[in-house]
């Protein structure tokens, strides 16, 4: 069988078939539950080992302090890490007086399994206990999709070759040590505090127990809760107690063969910055109540529903390559339990998976995590960009304090102020702005949501243009300039009209025009002049592209194609990363190039380019990108797929879906990479099936690579919901749900109803070779061009 | 009378007339004493009150971490900052029981003179004590600018209007408390460690006393002795004692009016990295046994006839305006303290006279130190780039670091290691090394110093040419370029083609062709091939020199006339120094120059640019430049000058020799800034006297503004000595020693003799019109145009 990297390729579940001791902070990430509010990492039930304990409440964050080794005006003092909260996830295990641990005795069994369907995880073991006593545990864990405060876990134990006296403790873990942290140079891993919790309330009474604690800095107050359902034989004896950081609910009862210890544990975590202990205290006792009222069958029945509407609305079916297949489906799990109830608040670049970036959240999400929500989960975009419609004070601020108008919004936040302490590569990458201002007018143009764009989108729109019309410039030939910006490629910086964000901001200039005109009360409300408005549409129609005749291709930023190309061939395949093996100011001065930027402006500004432009640029970018960030595959998937290479795209594809599941930056202990794995459906859905989306026209341009045999996606647009279903030969388009609508297959205008397919023919690919990427970079070949496969450094793979 | 700010005008002397707290700590930067091995600030002889109580040893520094928000690879991880050492300085006085200290009791008269020709401070006070006795204290202290060890105190105490109990406690004192540091969020100032030194030895016996101590993390050893003479009324009776950080010799007299108590303290300094003990304690006393032979009326006689040679060499005379005759004078005394026996250790850009930039030496020391240093004492200047040659395996470590061949020197360092945590202002700036390379040809062809040229000069051209080699890269033109790095000027950083930068790397590559070409052994030692040589050569001859033909003027980078201007119109007076309330990333995108770059590279490659394109440089880039930083004013004198603008030339001569005696940057009191003093001498010679060395040839232009009626100066020049005198008319030039030498004044040549001097008429000068300053920019008037003076923010001055 096909293996990921270790997890056998199945369907609608991610398996692990044995303990592996070395991949534990891996399998933490991955076999993360989250519901967007509430996370919890794939640590083992009874706390130990881990690498990374992890217990999150989005938005719960300490603030530290930003050294610098010179100061500077402008650099935040102050930073935000994500906390790793109140551990609910605990209960341990003796039998007959030894704690099943998974490092002594002998573990005879052990498997895991992330069911994508189910929205849980299972886990079943048997041990032999040092003194040889054999018991079976199995317990499922949820954190639930439909009741946001509730995690929950089934917890099953029984023994099997004889009687033993067993002990369950099902506990809350306050100020527990985060782990070992990962490597310090790197600059992906996040800051662990100590002891980060303030205890304010401990309580314990019945199967129920409360703790309540403040963090110091920030001032956020949380709450984590307990209650418990016991079935047991007769005999079994419980009591609850509790200390500051501690609560515990132990179970004591005889089992003999055939007999078995059941425990339902109900956890339910709140928190606040303004809401007293009291109040929420309540809060958890009541969604407690609610959950217990409920019960297990009904919370997990109530997963099961959730998840099956959505892969109902978002599938992506992938046939002729299982391990894809398996890796798509994962990511998407993943992307949905990242945003499901995030309800306003960010959805950070791990998601809830682990304490990677600080807990911080980054462009990613509007650029890769938003497509995925507003075609497969509107509200949840919606509300993602709510939150940033909630920081707005704080970009308002920042803007002035650099000296511009309108809205800066930070490179990397939790709560809404800039966390970034390496400005050229965080306050420079302007673009985040006009990226936002992306996300807005896809969502509206997507859903129709006409009400969140006069509450919402609006705003978000204005500030963003005002701060490019105050950030930019005309120059002696009138031609507006941005100046001194850093486009999405981290290793090019302060580098003078970065094409990405030209093109970007003009986008964004014309938007706001667009929306004043339509909602002239929130002109008002945002005291718009006219003159503004004339400011935007001359700056927009007069935006700087970068373009360079001699080579005919479009540049990166101005000057970009003159710098010397960095030299790839006398690079070791071990100094990727390049950024930890280089410094910056080389990086900086060179064509190399960490993350698809030229090439993102092409997909996001498709229109804004010809074919052939489109041809010559992947030409010439392709072999300068390293893709050191795991935001690179899946757009390098969607543009090779436009520019014909389909094998490549297809490879790309892989990649995105298989970041985390490979590990293929050997970071996944720290989290999991949401942008990518987002990517993962944008390289389905925008690249093999050439999806494009503008204003109220939705496109497709289906392509098939020779390696799978058939791709079929939904999505939703404007209410209705779209299949699109191809092979090699043919695309067939249905819609699903909702009043007819009017697509374009590769240039031809098709009107979808409710009665029946269109099947269409796919037209050949557009020639040309393949452009080669630097040495020892290529993506991992799947599928027909199949060749001996490119490792990458530190990494082996099995192949079928 | 004239005063410059608060300091009488005096024309060898600097003197302050009433003990003014609020000026404590400018004072105690200005009236600091150094030999360039030892520097002791001018703290008052009782310790206290101090801002800042500072007594440092040229390269004794402390370890530091360097912190940063986010890791990069290349960031240095530790600093280096000067350390404030055993405190010799300290003499206390009690009057019958009662503490001579200035804030209490009644301070009749209080006089201090730093006196230009003796080199001593001199005091003289009359205190009443809070018991109404008066005593009238005269201290004298000098470091021995003879004896590199040794400084000493002569200290008398008189009673005025009656009988007291004196007693006198002399004292070394480890590990004071240094003072409260500057505004925190300034990067100028210095970071202060706690109790730095790690107690060793500690010695009393007779009148002498020895502290030895360690740094921690540097694990440097110094010891401070003193011994005495004391001249007292019979009856006086003298103990010493030491503990661990601290040694005190008491005098203990009664004394009669008309009686006096005399008290000279000698004080010896010595450390080193490698020596023990016992090693550093023989040093010390065996340099307090010579310096105690001599007495103080010798090595006080000997200070006076060092100078008598130093100013008879390097006086700089100015007839019509004795407050900038002063303010030179003063400023060329200083620089001498900072180098004259620094003896192959760095020049800190605050000599040894305070703490500001953590002690730490910049390219300040090459560009604008060392030529003061070339043509009035060059064997100071020698040992300056012998101490480059000492750290030139860190630069190559450095270089490796990076990527690069050869040497990258330190941005700023004490011990050689990059100490800078901000890399686009420091690793990028890059001229540095190229810097190095011009004071070696400097040096070289002003002292025709083969033997140094063989061992050392060598050495430093090869290796820096060999990073330029690697650092610039040919485009498509077949132009070499060297992208990507930062030039002088500090508001802009990371550019493409500094032209500064390209222009001083290309003399840098050829000196380094030539100086292998007259040293075969020495090419066959740095292992230099002949493809190297070409190499260099052919990147010398293609650099390319970024030039707007729209404009006509050159681009201090490629694409910088295309950047926005900043708004000066907009900018408050108080929103200077622009670096303290602007981000970076907006002062890098725009027009705004914090000190002269291009228009550096105009006075130090002169002859790349035609007369017309200085003019018009001069005129571009004038109103572009706030000088920020104190290296301006000087480079834009020299310029001002040449293009025919003596009156702002002249401002500018002011403004930089008025540095620290105005305190212009507001700043003095954390050391003064040797860059800017050294640059009053430039802006006399290079500005108004028109020097110009290139090779072996030596020019002059003189011309004189309207502002004052005479400029006289004296320089070295391979072994002679000659005398440029000239007023708004004439210009006399003398050889006063040494062999025949042609020179040109104002392009024609002149063959001096010792005979007589030569006299020719001064041309006028160009016409033109002044370029304007940024508004608010304007240097201080002087003289001829004087018009409503422009005050600094938070100044007032006196005018006459």
């Amino acid at each position: 069988m096909i293996s990921n990297d270790g997890y056998p390729v199945e369907p609608w579940s991610v398996r692990e078939d044995h303990l592996d001791t070395d991949r534990l902070g891996q399998t933490e990430s991955i076999f993360a539950l989250s519901n967007g509010h509430i996370g919890w990492r794939g640590n083992l039930d009874e706390g130990e080992p881990h690498v990374i304990s992890g217990s999150y409440l989005n938005g719960v964050f300490e603030s530290v302090p930003l050294p610098y080794a010179e100061s500077a005006y402008g650099n935040p003092e102050a930073g935000q890490t994500i906390v790793n909260v109140t551990n609910g996830k605990v209960i341990r295990l003796l039998v007959d007086d030894e704690p099943f641990d998974t490092r002594y005795g002998t573990l005879i069994s052990h498997q895991r399994v992330l069911d994508l369907k189910g929205g849980v995880l299972r886990r079943e073991v048997e041990w032999e206990s040092p003194a040889h006593r054999t018991i079976r545990v199995r317990s499922t864990r949820l954190v639930s999709l439909t009741h946001r405060a509730i995690a929950a876990v089934e917890y099953i134990v029984e023994v099997v070759d004889g009687p033993a006296e067993i002990v369950v403790q099902s506990e809350l873990v306050a100020n527990e040590p985060p782990g070992a942290s990962a490597q310090k140079a790197d600059p992906r891993t996040g800051a662990a505090i100590e002891r980060p919790l303030v205890p304010e309330v401990s309580s314990a009474h019945g199967s129920r127990a409360v703790l309540i604690h403040s963090t110091k800095q920030s001032r956020l107050r949380l709450a984590a809760a307990f209650d418990h359902v016991v079935q047991a034989p007769r005999g079994a004896r419980t009591s609850v107690e509790s200390s500051i950081d501690h609560a515990r609910f132990t179970v004591n009862v005889h089992l003999k063969p055939g007999q078995r210890l059941r425990l339902v544990k109900f956890v339910a975590h709140a928190w606040s910055s303004l809401r007293s202990a009291p109040a929420l205290r309540s809060q958890v006792d009541g969604a407690l109540t609610s959950a217990t009222g409920h019960g297990w069958e009904r919370l997990a029945a109530a997963q099961r529903r959730y998840l099956r509407d959505f892969w109902d609305r978002a599938d992506v079916t992938v046939e002729g390559d299982p391990q894809v297949q398996q890796a798509i489906r994962f990511a998407m799990f993943h992307v949905l339990q990242s945003a499901a109830r995030a309800e306003q608040r960010a959805i950070p670049a791990k998601g809830l998976t682990g304490p990677g970036y600080d807990g911080h959240t980054f462009w990613d999400s509007e650029t890769f995590v938003m497509p995925v929500l507003v075609y497969t989960n509107p509200p949840a975009a919606a509300d993602m960009l709510r939150w940033r419609h909630q920081i707005l004070e704080q970009a308002r601020g920042r803007a002035q304090q650099l000296g511009l108008r309108g809205a800066a919004f930070p490179w990397r936040t939790i709560h809404g102020e800039e966390c970034s302490g390496y400005w050229p590569a965080s306050t420079a990458a302007f673009h985040l702005n006009a990226d936002i201002a992306d996300a807005v007018l896809r969502y509206v143009s997507a859903t129709g949501d006409r009400d969140f764009e006069h509450r919402v989108g609006v705003d978000l729109l204005v500030e963003t243009a005002r701060l490019w019309a105050s950030l930019g410039q005309y120059d002696r030939g009138g031609r507006f300039r941005i100046d001194g910006v850093t486009g999405p490629d981290e290793y090019s910086a302060i580098a003078d009209n970065n094409l990405y964000t030209n093109l970007m901001a003009q986008q964004n200039l014309r938007a706001a025009v667009e929306a004043v005109e339509r909602y002239p009360d929130a002109r008002r409300r945002l005291r718009v002049t006219r003159d503004e408005v004339r400011a935007w549409t001359r700056a927009a129609d007069n935006v700087l592209i970068p373009y360079n005749d001699d080579l005919g291709v479009h540049e990166q930023a101005g000057g970009f194609t003159q710098h010397a190309r960095w030299d790839f061939a006398r690079t070791k395949p071990d100094q990727y990363p390049l950024m930890l093996h280089f410094p910056y100011f080389d990086l900086y001065r060179k064509q190399v190039i960490k993350q698809a930027d030229l090439v993102l402006a092409m997909y996001l500004r498709s229109e804004s380019f010809t074919a052939d432009e489109k041809h010559r640029n992947f030409a010439y970018y392709e072999p300068l990108t390293v893709r050191d960030s795991s935001l690179s595959s899946c757009t390098q998937a969607v543009m090779a797929a436009e520019v014909g290479h389909l094998e490549l795209a297809y490879d790309y594809l892989g990649e995105a879906a298989l970041m985390d599941l490979d590990d293929l930056e050997h970071n996944v202990r720290d989290g999991l990479h949401m942008g990518s794995l987002a990517g993962a459906w944008m390289a389905a859905v925008a690249g093999l099936g050439g999806m494009r989306h503008h204003g109220s026209s939705l496109s497709f341009a289906p392509r098939l690579p020779s390696s799978i045999n058939r791709l079929r996606f939904r999505l939703s647009f404007l209410g209705r919901l779209v299949e699109v279903d191809f092979d090699g030969r043919r695309a067939r388009y249905r819609l699903v749900r909702g009043r007819p609508l009017t697509i374009a297959h590769h240039g031809e205008e098709l009107r979808l109803t409710n009665r029946r397919s269109i099947v269409r023919e796919i037209p050949a690919a557009p020639h040309g070779s393949e452009p080669k990427q630097p040495p020892g970079r290529e993506p991992a070949r799947r599928g027909a061009r199949r060749r001996p496969m490119k490792l990458k450094p530190g990494k082996t793979k099995e192949v079928a």
